[in-house]
């Protein structure tokens, strides 16, 4: 809501007489008329990051409820030094007094990992979750120093929650993790279906499996819109169950001569069970590397979404058991560097040990951008003699979202009067509407901050709001145009001259420029660069107007240009320059 | 070959003294009698910057030959602000009195990137290559500044070439490029069969066909070690001929209603002839955008590796003719910034712009490593509303590489006494070692560095070579473990503080320290990062004792821990810290 259309709506301090001006200059009819409009504000044009947002009342009055708020990961290209990436919460955070509640659809990282740290922006509103994934929220909340009690454990329809003109409830469906949920989001203009990350599995092992009954007695009364996953709109086969893998992962197991090790996302409690089951079947014992998997296993028993977990050995244990006798699972599908997959590569952890002979399976899909960390992981191991064994012929792993023609069977479940793609990057979202609009679904593309009013027979984009990404960077928030990450990034490109001037207090050079150079090669010769800058900086220096030295800015510009000059002569780079100017004032 | 059974081989100044001397210490039986040696030094563990070394002679007096030279592309991950990478050709460039050539299979920039740079420590060795291949070295040479007469035209078998003890010919293989070649070459040992990148295609367009015929004539005198291309060991379907991808192509072109764009590598004239076909089969006007493209089509038809390629108009006509009348090949396929695809994708290019119903082919594979590149210009491209088509489906690409079925059709068609598989990570090699040896071949895994002794019946790592990369960076070759590409990582990971201190010249701080920060954020409140740590400095500075103030070494160590105390403490992170220290010493 940009100013043109929301001039007045400055936020929580909004006063009844400027709504009612506004109210007063409205272009459209119905202007002032109560509106349902939707507004995603991460997750709308990429895949991570999900925060969505939907509103009704008179525009500039809505009432506000947020599904999810999650992060995305950091890269060395893109965010270097950057700890977590989540959408900027600003729109909402200004109106944080119309923010209803938040319902949290999973506990996936994507779509929790930004409640502890948003939490106090938002103005600490209450966090809807169903147990397992409240258990996650609440452990997020601690670890950001906010307060767990936020968070209140709802159940699955028929059970619904109040939040202001909102009426949510929680429909099951399956997902690589336990628990999923899609919200049923009644309000005065209609019913919303906003499906959360879900796939089509009748037979998931763990979690509910997919209810089709269910899922149509939703759609009897009426849906106006389905906002809906787009990650796999691509894959043009129907999807496969999770029970499909098992017994391929049994034999694999079965066929081991030497130690097992698995990896695979912690958070996929059903492949967690599915693996340790086939190493208990080949008689091995489990042992479980890697915190987050304890965790994760520890969390599905206590909030009940498994009953039991086979049993399992401590690491400490394991370890003088014979290694033919053992099945490891591990952390670090991804390449994560810390995780016990990595640490397995490259040498012992925790007293184990990979060797030749021994088997690793990679049951996991790699996310694009980690392919390089995750084959350098498969090839150490396969320096240690490790028969290295991945999803290349999709025997090993399924996927946690739904293929093309399972979005076209939810299509046909739900009978949505319009369709808004979201979870997918730009041309997922593109062809997940083109896909709706030939069987007749009204649809559109709303990529982050489009605002698309849902009140009436087709989705419109009424408005555009301020949408970015912020962040977490040591212990700070920082904005991702702040600069900061730019800085990093030309650093590490160009590398980096240091160069301290000082000044006596009539601003004559005291003595030499010294310069030191970071991240960059001394050109051929006895002389390193530093020292070639130096003699060249002193050079500009005695040759500088008064008018040069007596300006920090004229100053400094000179040393850039010096400096840059020399390093491009001598190795052909252009460095990042920083000068230092010290004037010293003899008191 | 190391210290242990090399150590009298220092290079060119050996001299017969030694050489005997070092024969008589030979611990194997057989040690001064001639060897047949393998030794890769780029490409055997990784796919790129491929290096190999055959030598023939007693032991640490082998001649040898090179097969190709290439390069590899950093990354910002591991390499910032590289601009190539390529094998340390160390080994061989202290011993280039001792090389007698280089052969070159084929024109890819990791086969033949590194010939300009390189040439000179190598000893301006001769580079034999067929005309295609040639032309594209002499490029290289002349790019570099080195003499483009050090390339030698060869045509293929039966003609051959004499390098010292080797005879070696080339034999033509279909691969992804014109005029690919594998290399027969005999020693007195017997003959070797180095593959080069290759597939088996019959039909592919632009070429040579894979004539088995030929192969089995090279094949039927003997064949002592196949060392083989690994690259598809893992893709268990037979490889596709170019052939099949026309027809598809042909009818995608058909069906588009505005301006088609598509990419591909540049060296695949075949599939440029194949794109720039079904443009001119659509009635449209073909326009080759990039100038890789245009340099690429213009050698294929000067060497005769094509005998004609379709009409097209240049960019400038171009522009004046209908939209929906053009077919534009656009170089860029890997999502590299500055190419046409990413140009087209952000805005206008030479007057091109991609609009709302235009469509963009992506022909290629993205390389491991470019996902994230390739997927934002497709999302570029569909926020202006063009159709992204992909080879999802496999139907608008094929391979180069031969996949498994085709390796084992080719260990058929050769039966090699061994087999040696390169051009792979070292989980491809390892794999294609178990094919071969479960049909009785014997084979090793053989990385880069390995030292393996073909003499025998069966291969044997018989020592180590040191191997690396080395790094172009601007105008200089740095080597991968200088410390500087370690030091651009820290500092895009860490952030960095300068610091200035100005002694006097009885060791005494002359004023306060002088901080300037890069990448990094300021703490809440109103005092920047810089002045909390100028204020601690200070603090530390006037706490020190004369010792530590008359050591740069203390000093500096007392700069650093102050700093990084100070920024873990106000924003969470500890940065790399670079203390300038000045003493004046008034004269």
């Amino acid at each position: 809501m940009n100013d043109r259309t929301d001039t007045q709506d400055t936020g929580r301090h909004q006063s009844g007489r400027k709504a009612k001006s506004r109210g007063g200059r409205g272009r459209r009819s119905g202007r002032s008329r109560e509106r349902l409009i939707y507004i995603p504000l991460g997750g709308a044009g990429e895949i991570g990051m999900n925060m969505y947002l939907y509103g009704y009342g008179a525009p500039g009055r809505e009432r506000f409820i947020m599904v999810d708020a999650g992060v995305t990961f950091p890269s060395m290209d893109t965010t270097p030094g950057v700890d977590l990436i989540m959408a900027d919460p600003g729109f909402i955070a200004e109106r944080a007094d119309r923010l209803e509640a938040i319902f949290v659809t999973h506990a996936h990282e994507d779509h929790i990992g930004a409640l502890g740290m948003l939490h106090g922006q938002l103005g600490y509103p209450t966090i809807h979750a169903r147990p397992f994934t409240a258990a996650h929220v609440r452990r997020k909340l601690e670890e950001a120093g906010a307060e767990p009690e936020a968070v209140v454990e709802t159940g699955p329809l028929p059970e619904t929650v109040e939040a202001g003109p909102f009426t949510v409830g929680f429909l099951p469906v399956s997902h690589s993790i336990p628990e999923s949920s899609a919200l049923v989001i009644d309000t005065p203009a209609g019913r919303i279906v906003h499906t959360g990350d879900f796939k089509l599995d009748e037979t998931p092992g763990v979690g509910e499996p997919f209810d089709e009954e269910a899922w149509r007695a939703v759609a009897a009364e009426g849906v106006k819109a389905l906002v809906m996953d787009s990650t796999n709109v691509f894959s043009l086969h129907p999807g496969r169950s999770e029970a499909v893998i098992r017994e391929p992962i049994r034999e694999l197991v079965a066929s081991a001569e030497g130690m097992v090790a698995a990896t695979t996302f912690a958070s996929n409690v059903a492949r967690l069970k599915t693996l340790a089951e086939a190493g208990i079947a080949a008689g091995r014992k489990v042992v479980l590397l890697g915190r987050a998997m304890r965790r994760m296993v520890d969390v599905a028993l206590q909030s009940g979404v498994i009953e039991s977990f086979p049993p399992t050995v401590s690491p400490e244990d394991a370890r003088d058991m014979p290694r033919d006798k053992l099945m490891v699972l591990a952390t670090g599908s991804q390449g994560e560097r810390r995780a016990a997959t990595a640490q397995l590569a490259q040498g012992k952890y925790l007293g184990f040990e990979m060797r030749e002979g021994d088997m690793f399976l990679f049951s996991s899909k790699t996310i694009p951008g980690n392919e390089i960390s995750v084959a350098r992981i498969m090839n150490q191991l396969s320096e240690k003699g490790v028969d290295v064994i991945d999803d290349g012929e999709g025997l090993y792993h399924v996927s946690g979202h739904a293929n093309r023609p399972d979005l076209e069977r939810m299509h046909e479940i739900v009978r949505p009067e319009m369709l808004i793609p979201m979870h997918g990057e730009h041309r997922h979202l593109r062809r997940h509407v083109r896909i709706a609009e030939e069987k007749g679904i009204p649809g559109v593309v709303a990529p982050n901050g489009a605002v698309v009013d849902l009140t009436g027979t087709r989705p419109e984009i009424v408005d555009q709001v301020e949408t970015g990404r912020i962040y977490r960077d040591g212990s700070e928030l920082i904005g991702a145009f702040d600069g900061i990450v730019r800085d990093r990034i030309r650093m590490a490109l160009n590398g980096l001259v240091a160069v301290a001037v000082v000044l006596d207090d009539a601003d004559d050079p005291l003595r030499e420029a010294w310069v030191e150079t970071f991240g960059l090669t001394d050109p051929e010769g006895e002389k390193e660069l530093a020292e070639h800058i130096e003699a060249d900086l002193d050079a500009a220096l005695t040759r500088a107007s008064d008018k040069v030295l007596d300006s920090d800015e004229e100053l400094e510009a000179l040393i850039r240009r010096t400096a840059r000059k020399t390093a491009e002569r001598l190795i052909g780079k252009r460095p990042e320059v920083r000068p230092v100017i010290s004037r010293l004032t003899m008191a």
